[in-house]
């Protein structure tokens, strides 16, 4: 892909991306190592607040969805100002999704897509990634959705 | 180890490798960077459909820890699937185990030992793992036991 | 950094490394790949036995940061017994920090500080991390927090 790709596919999907997040407390929001990106946690924020709620309680599956997918678009503005230009992805390796919810909830894996299908929207095959979902008792400051990812970028 | 090695352990195991999973959501089973591999979180199944149950409820430590086995067997059968030949893996780094367990249940790291035996095994020195085991308050489809794993390749 | 820098800086914090950990089953504390290091969940001990509790029911939050704290010293611990010098470290990735809370306490980012400060002030900017932090309906042994890093070596 050329520099104009990601971008002209950024604004084709009519996302804009967020201010860089700052991290809740004593850690940053990526590290990198060698040619991966290890992005922290980011969990779901609507208006510029944290995005509360619990699954199989005080929220359906598509605001879970909703929620997911508000979390990658911040993880994309991380991943921006970390690299300074998207272009340079080379792979959307792996993918943690923590969903905050009831012992009753089983659909981590529809809500998590809101963040998956994101990816692979915006990067095509290279937005294809391992994932793994799962419930969760509580999370940070209420959130509803926290995830977090491992990014490959080209040399 | 030739590759005569890993085929005829599995024999010997009387292991047979599953069809290669699919991914339940928007997503793929396994993703390389550099030579490690990233698979997907697995979850368990028993006769090809999800293997449901709360440990500390509704399953025994035992069954878990078959159930964690069966999990195992899948990750190297999706494995197979990425490689081609599982002689290619140099080594098991790093396991992570999700259990579907009540807030009383504690014995995470004995369910999780299913897999961690199935992979010393079959690969001997190169199945010993890092490895995190801990209780989620559920997990997509209602199955008991999910596990991920990073596999490095041989170049 | 120099040899000398780390150790007197540990001296100085008043820092003393613990006997390293032995795993509670199947799996090792570490394993490498290139040049990252991955840790094994560490779960929390206290006077050399399990630190029990649960965040938001028996423990209060500065309980669950000297916990987390805690751990993070056993896995300094860990990472010198693998490297044999800790001035090997390049830098901390990733952490990811796993506290037994219930469904109501949010507070799992301050209770994880207590590993991620101590990082910081025994390794300076290189032990600034990327981070997930959330809360999880048990732990191996009814521990109150088990934590997992991925760490960088210098070649």
């Amino acid at each position: 892909m050329t520099q104009s790709n990601i971008h002209e596919r950024l604004k084709a999907l009519d996302i804009a991306l967020s201010p860089a997040s700052a991290p809740a407390a004593a850690y940053v929001m990526s590290a990198q190592s060698g040619n991966l990106v290890f992005l922290s946690g980011h969990i779901a924020k609507k208006n510029g607040t944290v995005w509360q709620g619990k699954l199989g309680e005080s929220m359906s599956t598509d605001e879970g969805r909703a929620a997911a997918r508000a979390v990658a678009i911040d993880l994309l503005s991380t991943l921006h100002a970390h690299t300074g230009d998207l272009n340079r992805v080379a792979r959307i390796v792996k993918v943690v999704s923590l969903v905050n919810s009831t012992a009753d909830f089983t659909d981590h894996h529809l809500v998590t897509n809101g963040a998956s299908e994101l990816f692979a929207d915006v990067f095509g095959d290279a937005g294809k990634h391992a994932r793994s979902a799962f419930g969760v008792a509580q999370l940070p400051l209420g959130a509803c959705v926290e995830i977090e990812v491992c990014v490959e970028l080209s040399e």
